[in-house]
Parts: structure tokens; sequence; C-alpha cells
């Protein structure tokens, strides 16, 4: 069947973008090899897409020297259970890519989108896994109780608000793709494999 | 029992903030007559606030001559429909003081929070909640079929976008708030009553 | 948008109402200043009601002298956990303003209704809110380790029955309100504020 | 394993009820062959047991020449739906026997309360029956639709009142035999087969 | 209301069934007195029919001397809670009598199949039904943690897979009845009552 | 962190099946070039495995001349379908790799698997996979309507069964990978990518 090739709202190339965001998103394409479609389908909307960079770029990527010690591997991680429990194609397939490169492990993306649940994954990684599907998808259980097993996890206060911002910036993200039924580049289905 | 002012993380003075938050988050008291505490709360990461701002003030404010004639009565319905859905307390109250003011109706918030499907809504509004509850509960069902119905409503490609990016912010919102476990400033609960 | 004014199977007003009910009901609206709109709904059907007011008035206003010592507060506490839970806005708003008041607290009916899991409260508090949601929401689950938890946070067994009693009432009552599309008076929505 | 005979909270004999009770609750035992559990579960409470029967009588046994036609077997038939929804045993098993009596039918009650969607009814019970599980189960999304659907069928309003107050009723019904533990009489599993 | 007989697709009668299936089917025939309904209806497929008789032999009537020592009684329990799980009314009302029979108590499968968390059972019956239920509806859920609790009420290895391949292989079956939308033969509703 | 190879009970190595089930695996281990984990991981009990080989060869690769016409993609595209939805890591994984080969396209399985409501499918495939996910997660609501949204798009009665049967073998192959922590074999994970 015919569909659209990006989003069913149309999207913006690379040059057609305010000077601004065609550096920042040329930068990515050019580590990546091509220009990730979030961003040719939120484009259309610069306001919106720079507000999105700019938190992606807080929580994903943090300045050296910032408190919390998440590592870029647990913070893949924490996308891909909450893209999962989200049902989220362009993300699952995305930033699996990006976790599977992320542990040097082919499987653990397929694993951890599918059955977070089931997924082996030492006792640190289980807290964060835990603690983004509780906020994922059951947010007004997130009590005290919630937290302390990811404190006693080792999780420090940094790190809890990491693992729960960046369960909450793909809240939106994911709903962003929905809405915009936002296809995965062809690249990402076999990166890292 | 006794309990935090403001977030289960601590929280940031209007003056400890960076200048240009500070002078943001100033103009925003100066109108409310005090400092919501969202901001005061998100102000620990400066980086991470700054980006909420900007993606809000763009969905929420957006400037004159843009394309979507989503009114910001309407934003402000999106807004509590989804954070009754996610339950979130915070969110109900502030942004239900807002929707008061907005429709200059003193029940609607209580009634759009409790229970959005029953509450009596023009077709147009109808749509626009029907399709912010959709995406907020249950994101992967957002099919072309759901969007028609909001089509069939008169919803414009833009007005959908508002919709669809509004329920999406505020999924990631009302997550922060829980993360948070922010509370609502005392004078958000009786305002516009 | 025009609508019903109290339910959407008309009403009955008091003066209309067999004596004994006009009795009851008037001495309730001479303590509230107004009749609550749910006996002008009910009141179609006189022995409904009153069925309805002796199971309410047993269990909501016990006559001196027996046994259960949960007090009128912790009593609205579990109807206003119960009917948030069902989504009653007929009961979260009248019950959230009794509530209010017996608290004599401005900010608790909407933070219960709201999330309920999330809101702070004493060890005795905790486990009767967590026993009328069990019961309001997955009663099938209520096993003796249910009651288990009750009894460890001290609550005798009439207390038990009391708080499950009360949640089974407005499980009815709740539904009652759904059924007829029940208005609160706009009174209820400032009450206690 | 040991267990008590009728309620968790225990019971009361039919000797030691109230004189007003003692006689009503003999007439059904002297009709029956035995007192059903409820009675004496409930019995512990005088002043709720008689408001309990009250209202059942007025749902389950109107008086001659009231509005409603609902016949006594379809409102077993809504209270067998219900109790099934609400997983209750008792009342499944209880109004499980008197459905089969009242249809004739040896085979209805077990359908209903296993699986009340595939079995086969006429248009006015599948009517009924689909309003009542809407209403025990997601009263928030009981609509003006949800009741054109009905009236589509042919309920008229008085009909649509009696279908959704048994329905309140045996949420109550239900949540109380779940919180007393409620054993069904043995003779109510092999009546009407 | 007129409706099928055995099942939507139609059905085989005994002596049109392959020889080799007509004489299995046959002995089952022989000891109930009647051809139960899903060897009717299955008897379409023979080849579906043969693998299922074959899986269902394996785990229901193990040959001596096999490892497992899960009591037949206990295999109908897995059965019943599965059944009632999945609402399948030709299995309930099948294999509910059976349970009947194993455990000689007219009560047992009514309680299991409509509320099998509140039925009363000895530790190791309660991790068994557990188990089931867990795998029937959550599947995802069977982690190492819940299989740590079926080790701890004395389940071996071969216990915990008899118990987990019925409950799948019942997740099977009824899904073929829905499918079928099977009729249990009279005679099940009243065997061992 | 240590885990198992195959399975949480222990696996059978090919060469110490029983002679036939070593002909029949051998056959498929010769075609793919390994032998698939779940065979090694039920042949510790060669009837079941017996019973599910035959069963699966029924459904999956019927003889020709069958009244069925559901092509074998067809049949993967409800496997995947189904195990997706029950989360079955080993399922979506293996059978996701022979769907993408029976499509001849590298993204199908990723799409079906994380979002099937979304992802773009002809009419036909739309209603194979609708009513697939409809039997998997709700099989009590399988009720005629259900099945005539399947006829209105040309699927002929024995499409349907086969639709249905293949959507229940997966119930229970899923449910036996749960069971057993089933690990899928390294090569799937990038087989037809």
């Amino acid at each position: 069947m015919s569909q659209h090739e990006v989003s069913r709202f149309g999207h913006v190339d690379l040059d057609d973008l305010p000077p601004d965001l065609r550096e920042r998103v040329g930068a990515v394409a050019e580590r990546s090899g091509f220009v990730p479609n979030v961003f040719r389908a939120l484009g259309r909307r610069p306001a919106e897409l720079r507000a999105f960079l700019d938190h992606h770029d807080a929580l994903m990527n943090p300045p050296e020297g910032t408190a919390s010690t998440l590592s870029k591997a647990e913070r893949e991680l924490v996308v891909v259970a909450t893209s999962g429990a989200n049902h989220c194609t362009y993300c699952v397939v995305a930033h699996g890519a990006i976790l599977r490169i992320r542990y040097a492990d082919p499987e653990i993306a397929d694993r951890v989108a599918t059955n977070p649940h089931a997924t082996e994954l030492p006792v640190r990684e289980r807290a964060i896994v835990d603690l983004a599907l509780l906020l994922a998808r059951d947010p007004d259980r997130l009590t005290e109780a919630g937290l302390d097993a990811a404190r006693a996890a080792g999780l420090t206060e940094e790190e809890i608000w990491d693992v729960g911002a960046i369960t909450a910036l793909f809240a939106m993200s994911n709903r962003l793709a929905h809405l915009t039924a936002l296809r995965p580049n062809p690249e990402f289905f076999t990166m890292g494999r």
C-alpha cells in the first residue's frame, strides 16, 4: 500500500530548516550518515523542534561535570524500556539501534522492548528499568515506596531524577511519534546488530 | 505528618535562578502574584527548565500569526483532560484554575478532570478531549481512524497537531510532577471559582 | 450547551416528596442552605431514596454508642477516595466539600480525588484509603492478606467493616450518579475552600 | 483447611435478629427452605441489613402497578451479569439459582456469569446485559451514547433506570460479599439445575 | 433464540471421524456416557484434533512412572482457574464437572472459576493457582521471582513445568472454544454436584 | 550476570532426542543451519514436543489441497501479532525473522510486533491482525460481530478458523516460552534484515 515517507503531516528537508537547526541537525546527520526522520517531521514547527532538542541534549548528552553519573548506556536503556511500554515503533527502532551500540550487545534492544520484565539485568539496571516502567505506565503509583526500591539498588537522587526525567521526555517523544505516524529511517533497523 | 513544601528533591528560589530564567519566571510570578511551584522544582536543573518553558510557550502561548487556530481555552481543556487521565494533582489543580478563568466557568475543571467522558461539551470540544484522552492513555491506538473522528468534527491538521503536541507535552509534565511529588501552590485551589 | 439541571431523568422538588422524605431531606437542606441534587434526582422513586437514606445514615452518621470508632472525617475520606476511583463527579464534588470541612483542610479533597496513592497520609488513614481503593476497583482481590494490612495499621474488625461497607455503599451511589448524569449543586464547588 | 461457615465477621442466627428482620428474613427462609447466608452475615448490623432489604425489595420485587415493565427474569439477568463482572461467588451462585428458575433454563446462569458477551441473547436482553456490564465495570463511560443503544433496543426510561439501579445495588452487594467473604449456602449450588 | 448445537463451524459425528480418532474419542464417550462437544467441533480438522488429544493426554493423563507428582485433581484445578480467567464457558463447565469429581467437592468449581483469589486453598494449591493465573493473564510477568513463590510452596521443577504447560495448553483450548463458540454438553452442568 | 543458554529448565541436544524427533528436528536444523532453541527446550518432554510439532505443522505447513487459502506469509503475520501482544521475546524474534523472509520486507516484523494497530496494512491483512489481537487479548469478546468484521474483509470460514487456531496455538507457545524463559538463537536476530 502507498504511504507517507516520514510523517503523516509531511516533513521539512534539512536545507529548509532555520540556520541554527540546520547546523544542529546537520551535525547529527554527519555522525549518523543520514537525517533521522524525527527531525524532518518536527521541523515543520521550528520552535517545538528546538525545545525538544534542548531537552533531549540536557538529558541524553549532559555536559561533563554534571552531578548525575547515569551512564549513556543506562540512559538508552530507559528510552527503550519506555518506548516499548508505549508501543512506539520509531523510538524502539531508532533508540534500539543506539542501545545495541552502547551496550555492544546485538540482542538487548529486542529483549528490553519486547519484555522488559523478564530480561535478565544486573540489580542496578533492573531498578532503572522498573522505575522507568512504573512512571511510564502508572505514574500515579510513583510513591516514596517506589523510589525506595531504586534507592535500595544504589541509585542516587540525581540518578533517580535522570531516570524519571528521561522517561517523562519519552512519554512526550513517543506520543509525538504516534501523532505524526513517524517512520523510522531504514538504517536504524540494522545498526549495531 | 511532615512533608516537603514544593518537591521531594527540594527547590530553588526565584532569586537563585540564572538571570534569563529569573526574568522569565519573574514575569509569570508578577502576573500571578506568586511563583508557581513547578518553576521552583525544575529550577534545580536550569537547562531542563529552560527547554520546558520554551516548549510550553511554543504550544500554550503561540505567537500571533501562527497557523493554528486552537483557542487558549481549548488548549487548557487539553491540559486538564490529559492531567486528569494521568492523575497529576499539580497540573489538575494549577491548570484547572486557568481553565476556569479561560472558560469563565467555575465548574468546568472539576468536571473534566473527574470524568471527561460524561462532561457535556460541544462537538468540537468533545473531539478535542477524545483525541487528547486517546493519545494520553492508549497512544498505540492513534490510527488514521482516530484522526478521522477529529477531522469530522472540523479540526484542521494544524489543530490536530496542537491537540496532540499539547497532550504529549503534558504526558511529560505530569510525569515530572509525579517524579518530584510536586505540590500545587495554595493559591491555585481557589482561583477562578 | 444546554443541558438538564439535576438529572437526565428529571427531578422532584422538595415539596413534592412524600411527607417523611420531605421532612428528612428538608432537615438536610436547612443545615446546608440548599437541597442536594441527589435527593431531588432519586426522589422520583421514593422507596429507593428512603432505603438509600437509611443506608447512608447507618454508615455515615452512626448513632452514639455503636461499636465502630471510625471518625466522621475518616468516613468522608473513604467516600472521596472511592468516588475518585469511580470517576463520579457528583460525589467527588459534594463529598469533597464535606471532607474539606471535616479535616479543616482546603486541599485534601482535590489531592485524594486526583491521586489517592501519592497523597501523604498518616499510617492509619493510608490503610483506610488503600482498603477502600482495593474494594472499589478490584473487589476479587480482597483476601485475608488485604485485610491483614489494615489490621497491621491498627484497624479493628468493626472499623474494617465500616471502611468496606462505606466503599460498597458508594460503589452504588457513584453508579446511581453516573446513571442519572447527576449534576452537583453549584454550592458544593466552593464549600470549605 | 478450616474456615468460617458464613462470613469472616461471624454471623447472627435467625432467632437473634430484631423482630421485624426475623419476620422478614423468616418469610424468605420459609419459601426457600433455608436462611440465605447474606441475611445471617449482614444481620450483625440490623440497620444496614434493613436498608439493604428495603432497597432490594424496591428494585427486585417492585409492587404491582409501578411504571417499570422489566420482568423478574430480566432483573435477575442484570444481577448475574453484574455479579460475574465483579467476581462475586455468593451472588453468582445464589442469584444464578434464581435466574435458572426464572428462565426455566438450567444453563443460562453459568453462561452469563462466565462470559456474558458471547452468551446468545435476544436483542432486548443483549441491551440489558450490555448496559449492566458498562455501568458495573466502566461507569464513567455511561454517556448518552451508551443509553441510546439501550433505547434503540426498545428499553423505556424507567426500564433503563431499573437496569442501572439494580446494577448499582449489586455493585454494593457484591462488595459486601467480598468484604465478608460470604459463603453461599450449599442449597444454591444445585437449585434449578 | 435458535442457535447452533455444538460449534459455529458445525461439527463431525463420532462415526464420521477417522478410525484412530473414532476409537480414541469413542473410549472417552464410553466412560462419560456422551461425546464431549469439543471432539465433535475440532473433528472437522482431524490433524489438529489428533495433536490436541496427544498434548492433552501427555499433560492431563501422564503415564505411570513420569517424574511429575502433580495429582490429577491439581491438574484440573489449573484448568478451571485458567479457564475462568479466560472466561471460557465450555472449559469452565466441562472441566468444572471433572474438578468436582476429582475433589469430591460439589462447590469447588464454582468457587475457583468465579473468584480464584478468594477461594480458601491449602498453601500448595494456592501456589498452583497463583502460578496458573499469572501465566494465563500476564505471561510477561513470569520472572524468576514468580517461580520462587511456587518453589517456596514446595513445588518441584517438574511440577512447575506441569502447572505452566497445562496453563499454556488451556490458553490454547480456551481460545479454540471461543473461536468455535463451543457449547458445553448439557450433561456437564450437573455432573459431580 | 550468569544465565542459562536455552531454557531455565535446561535442554536436550539433538542427538539425545528420540529417533523420530531427532529426524524431524534435524530436518528443520538442516534448512535453518541451526537447531531452534524451542526444540531443545521442549525436548525434555518428548510427548509434549511431538504434539506441539504435529499441531504446528498442521496449522503452519498445511498439506497441499487443504481447504484453507491463508498464505504462509499471512500465517506468520498472525504469529508475530500474537507474540507481540503476549510479549514473547522468543517468538517475536524467531517468527519475526520468518515474517521478514516471507514478506521480503526487512521492517515488517518490528512494526507489527511493536505496534500492530498503527502498522499500515491492506484491508485483508488488517482484518487478519485485528482478529488475532482480539482472540489473543480479549477472547471473551470474540462474538459473531467480531467475526463479521473478518467476513466483511473477505475471509472465508476456513481462513477465520486458521487465523483463530494459529492465534490459539501461539497463546500456548508464547506461554511455554515464558515458562521456560526460552532464549532465541542468536541467528534469528539478523535473518531477513
